[in-house]
């Protein structure tokens, strides 16, 4: 089935231990729909500027990512400058320049509008929202959120919740939605603030998954080569969702395998600067690393 | 099989967000001892003053921990005073009066020294060897250890490395250890420098195992009422080698059982104050909460 995910598409210029990549494709849209486009067609709804180039629209393009949705304004592209801390668990945002993205106000293409697994990319709750009323029966509808909603749109966010089928967030805003201190009273607590399914990522240490039915945890994919941690959630919502929509069927053994063809993506994703590694990647191998995370898990 | 274990003995008075306990039961050797008791029966080589009172004796002999090698000194036995932060990540020491501990040498009584299975718990290295060369050809030695050997006695503890068979420490300090910030290259590098099997502790993240065989990642039993952490290292010890020793073959399936097990006793623990809670469980308990754990694993 297919799948449409609407969040940013960015200019990112990157610093790390490893290096420095400057103006390269990012954004939250681009990350999720390169580690999607693996498992299943991605239909991208997005803001650019004049100054977007060609080659980065070809890139998707060419990998099954869909961007009639991909709306082009006047003025420059979303523009993100950040620096990683040495052991790459900080960063500190240089610079932002919304440009375009600032009043982002996603327009659906009306032969998007009965796509049946919708992924809404971290932004306003409103917007957010804007989007499921855009829908027209949607099968199953995730978002991602931040810190930043919970403190200046938490009853946006709250009604949100009520709208949706999932929700991915890290183990620190889990806590602050909840105020819950302990994660798996905060993971339940999620659960009754609407949505069926809750993922809680925790970087390194993995993810747990909260339903009414099951609670799940993968540890993250043991890699020793982190060359970049941004698109890092992203892309573990994209090889989610993609596996997810793929299958179609929302049964307990896909959503657990999903979960781990997420994780595979995301780390996939990290080994890289900016979304080199998730652009070169293919589906075999992430069906490698995927049975390698499975072997760790099983100790097999 | 049967089990020894060196460590210390303690009167602890421990502060939690959920109360306090004043001089109860405590010490590496005992929390140890009450949680491998669940499968095996333990053999306790420890330090204790004048002042320990008989029922502290009692309720560690009615659970066939054998006290044959628990020495009596002149003076008083070893007191900790702890106080845990609000959310219980962060740990003050209020007091410590070493006592008799303070130049605690093991005398590993003469009927012991055939004891297969060997756990050395957290000292000095210097200590922890002279254990190792007391017992006689035994089959699986594992120590524990923390940060402050590897600043004051490093030597030492890697001397004592390439003489036994498996490493129990946390991730801050198999990143010390081996001066590697990635915990795979870490968990690698520590087998490089002499054990079999090293167990990297990641507190509520759960664990990694890594052999020269396979790597083994475990969540921690996902408990939401932690009421005093205290001892939650040497019940996981504890837990892992009373059930490898139960086994007798070290088979890795024998071993991700027990690394299980290890983290279902620490679940237990942290559930009660001091020793409390790991004195009353009972082995279907420990069996019930194991088939949990194996849901949350495998999602079932």
């Amino acid at each position: 089935m297919t799948l449409l995910v609407v969040g940013s598409t960015a200019f990112d210029t990157i610093e790390t231990p490893h290096g420095k990549a400057e103006r390269c494709l990012g954004g939250s849209s681009t990350y999720f729909g390169l580690a999607a486009r693996l498992f299943t067609p991605v239909r991208l709804v997005s803001v650019i500027g004049e100054d977007f180039p060609d080659e980065h629209r070809q890139l998707l393009a060419a990998r099954d990512v869909c961007l009639d949705g991909l709306e082009v304004k006047a003025g420059k592209t979303f523009a993100w400058h950040g620096r990683y801390s040495s052991d790459m668990n900080d960063r500190e945002t240089i610079d932002v320049q919304l440009n375009t993205f600032g009043d982002f106000e996603p327009k659906v293409p009306e032969h998007y509008r009965e796509t049946p697994f919708v992924f809404l990319a971290n932004g306003a709750p409103a917007t957010q929202m804007s989007v499921v009323e855009q829908m027209k029966g949607p099968r199953f509808v995730v978002a991602d959120t931040m810190d930043l909603w919970m403190d200046i749109a938490k009853d946006g966010l709250l009604e949100l919740l009520q709208r949706i089928d999932g929700l991915i967030l890290n183990d620190s805003e889990v806590k602050q939605l909840t105020g819950e201190s302990n994660l798996i009273t905060a993971g339940k607590a999620t659960l009754a603030l609407g949505p069926k399914l809750v993922i809680v990522k925790k970087g390194e240490h993995g993810c747990f998954v909260f339903s009414e039915d099951f609670r799940y945890a993968l540890p993250a994919y043991p890699t020793e080569d982190v060359v970049d941690p941004t698109g890092a959630g992203d892309s573990f919502a994209g090889g989610f969702m993609g596996y997810l929509a793929h299958c179609g069927e929302l049964s307990r053994a896909n959503m657990q395998r999903a979960v781990a063809y997420g994780t595979v993506t995301a780390s996939l994703n990290v080994e890289g600067f900016g979304v080199d590694k998730l652009a070169d990647t293919t589906r075999a191998t992430v069906d490698a690393r995927y049975a390698e995370l499975m072997q760790f898990v099983t100790g097999g």
